[in-house]
């Protein structure tokens, strides 16, 4: 076997063979394949497709390509869930605790932000004090001892998923939706849960502009994800307005926490049990949709949420006291400029603006500010009067209260009440 | 401008500006952009294709990354051929002796054998102490005096051709049209003659098998020609069968020999005469095929080749005995083994028992055996009885004589006298 029988058979359109993906994955890490080799091969595959079967090969390939969390003393129980990334999206911060509350075991690696989409872990770092760095053994003794940890990557995981990411980046050969669900189901595989729940986010505010797209990517992975024997399922869910009122690292955890604590309900809440209930079921527990909504409203999700934090060494004052996570020195409103009725917020306006206060990263090595937001005072199909706050910028910049002109170009306002639109698109099982 | 939004362009199938072909070929020279960058770039123009004013730009932008001849004083005199590769292919000592007994200037820069077919620089040296390398300056001298000069590549001609040719032969990205094109005319740019005749091989012994791609290969290469000025024409010649009837380093200095000394004809010399036509008629010059064969009947074309033979440190006792080129130390002879006619001879199976002899390259850095080849004492039509010789072998490795066979298969005779193919299957101006 060689390299450029590979890239030629698929340069022609051939399915290539779960042999011929391993040589490329292994060659990939051990540096007989050259980087040039595989961006040719990446460029053939963006252009000339795969196959399912071969996404599959290549995932698993990637999956065994360095560590991967042993989560089987669990059982059926191992829970984890993934976004494709929208704007405002804390549902991780939801979905797990009332899973664990539910008696699942929520054991989850997360990511940073990178472009417009914010990251699990910049939003937990902003409680003082909380680690998300730990070692694999630190991981497996906390999700021993409160059923529940989200943290960094622990150990070497997917090495080739990090390689083939870094080359794709710098080679457009991004957009094919074999690599993007080998790339992130390969994690899902290393990172050893058993039910797994996808939330592929869909519209202007997400990767996936449209529907037909979204939907084709959500069914491979969970394609992928059964035929290495996990429970999986996915939700399309629409991403054109923000999923939450909290645009920004630190404002997404005070979101949740409002959604915790039973104080809002909302895109946010109704997507969060949504997803809970998709996990639940792949376990095999019954009254899915209830037990989620119990564990909610009844205060156990929000403490276990409470329980992770206090073990990963956050400040537990903030959650008491949700308001320590508003901070920037400066609050600014922008006001509705006539009555009648919110018809549009814009979800990638809102998160452009985010991104350009410091709360996102442009590339991987940028900090980030976690205490930059926008928040939405008001909901799409909301009667407002001229005057009325519809949002307010936090952040730390003189200067960046001219973002409130984008801000407020982003919250359409119509004379008209807007229809609204469906949240969940599609539910794949 | 950035490399990722060129490889981006190209991947979705827009034409790419002569500014970013231009910032591609800059950036591949001085180390900006990466080899894992272009190979992904080359794939997509494998895939998606490139206009002819794209393989304009991108030959021009070769041609400019190292030196260039200098032929201006010789006006519109100089001349230049190239072939895309065949088999007992030796037409270079015939056809520019030639045009020079006609009064142009022949100035070739030339290559090494590589795959199944030799390569001119290879053939020249089996002629004891020829030297093919000389400075930009020893050729010039050279060609200032005698009027004639093939050799090595003087300088750094097209780097961009060598590195993009290199890493092209190792992702699979060699067979695109424009890519093939754009390397042959990046070197016959910068070889600077005015008058270019091209040669392209069709059939099974070259690299494009069916006439259609040949054509188009040939209409490409000519408009690259046009639109930088050149007077340049091409042919689409037939190479299912061998060329000459001697294959080989040596057994084609040989082949030619008895060509300009006037004792054989056939379709080495058919060719050489359409080719040498095609430059005096580009250069001006009338009744070129009367003045071409000419000058071959009457020996200047071979006293012209002997100048150059002497000039370059050639022994030309080879020229004047030219037995001394069949110099192995074996030699064997394959009889028919049916009475009949020659219906075909293979020329990829007598290519390959010539490589396998040691008389080619599979790989750049390997030696040759200039001695080593093929006779075919039969042309194609030929009568034959049983026991006639066909072939002989030129050897110089017990076991070779096992490579008999290969070539008794090469010769296929049959009871009924074959139609005559066609040689010169099109001409393009």
């Amino acid at each position: 076997m060689n390299i450029i029988e590979i890239i030629e058979d698929k340069k022609v359109g051939k399915e290539l063979s779960r042999e011929q993906l391993e040589f490329w994955i292994e060659g990939l890490m051990n540096g007989e394949i050259a980087d040039y080799q595989t961006s040719a091969l990446l460029m053939a595959i963006v252009l000339k497709g795969m196959t399912d079967q071969e996404a599959v090969w290549l995932t698993n390939a990637m999956a065994n390509s360095g560590d991967k969390l042993d989560l089987s003393a669990y059982g059926d129980l191992s829970a984890d869930k993934h976004s494709s990334g929208g704007v405002g999206d804390s549902t991780t911060f939801i979905v797990l605790p009332t899973v664990v509350a539910c008696g699942l075991v929520g054991a989850k690696m997360s990511g940073r932000g990178l472009g417009h989409t914010g990251g699990t872990l910049d939003k937990l770092e902003a409680i003082e004090g909380l680690s998300v760095s730990m070692s694999p053994e630190e991981f497996y003794n906390q999700v021993n001892k409160i059923g529940i940890a989200v943290a960094g990557q622990t150990g070497q995981i997917c090495p080739a998923d990090k390689k083939l990411y870094a080359l794709r980046d710098v080679t457009a050969t991004v957009d094919s939706v074999a690599l993007i669900a080998s790339s992130i189901m390969s994690k899902k595989l290393a990172g050893g849960a058993k039910n797994i729940v996808l939330d592929v986010k869909c519209g202007r505010g997400a990767f996936m502009k449209n529907q037909e797209d979204a939907v084709k990517l959500a069914k491979l992975m969970v394609a992928i994800g059964k035929a290495s024997g996990r429970n999986i399922s996915a939700l399309v869910t629409d991403m054109n307005v923000p999923l939450s009122n909290y645009v920004g690292n630190s404002l997404e955890v005070y979101g949740a926490l409002k959604v915790l604590k039973n104080e809002s309900r909302g895109n946010l809440y109704e997507v969060s049990m949504a997803l809970a209930e998709r996990l639940l079921e792949s376990a095999g527990i019954d009254n899915a949709k209830e037990r989620a909504e119990e564990a909610v409203s009844s205060g156990r999700a929000c403490r276990i949420f409470e329980s992770m934090i206090a073990e990963q060494g956050g400040d537990i004052e903030y959650l008491k006291n949700p308001e320590k996570l508003l901070n920037t020195r400066y609050v600014s409103e922008i006001l509705a400029e006539s009555d009648g009725f919110v018809n549009d917020i814009d979800a990638m306006k809102i998160a452009e603006v985010v991104r350009d206060m410091g709360g996102g990263r442009i590339k991987i090595e940028d900090t980030v500010d976690p205490w930059v937001g926008v928040e939405m005072t008001v909901n799409v199909g909301d009667k407002v009067a001229k005057g009325d706050t519809v949002a307010k910028i936090y952040y730390n910049h003189i200067g960046h209260e001219n973002l409130k002109e984008k801000v407020q170009s982003a919250v359409a306002i119509g004379s008209q009440k807007p229809k609204q639109n469906k949240l969940i698109l599609e539910i794949i099982k």
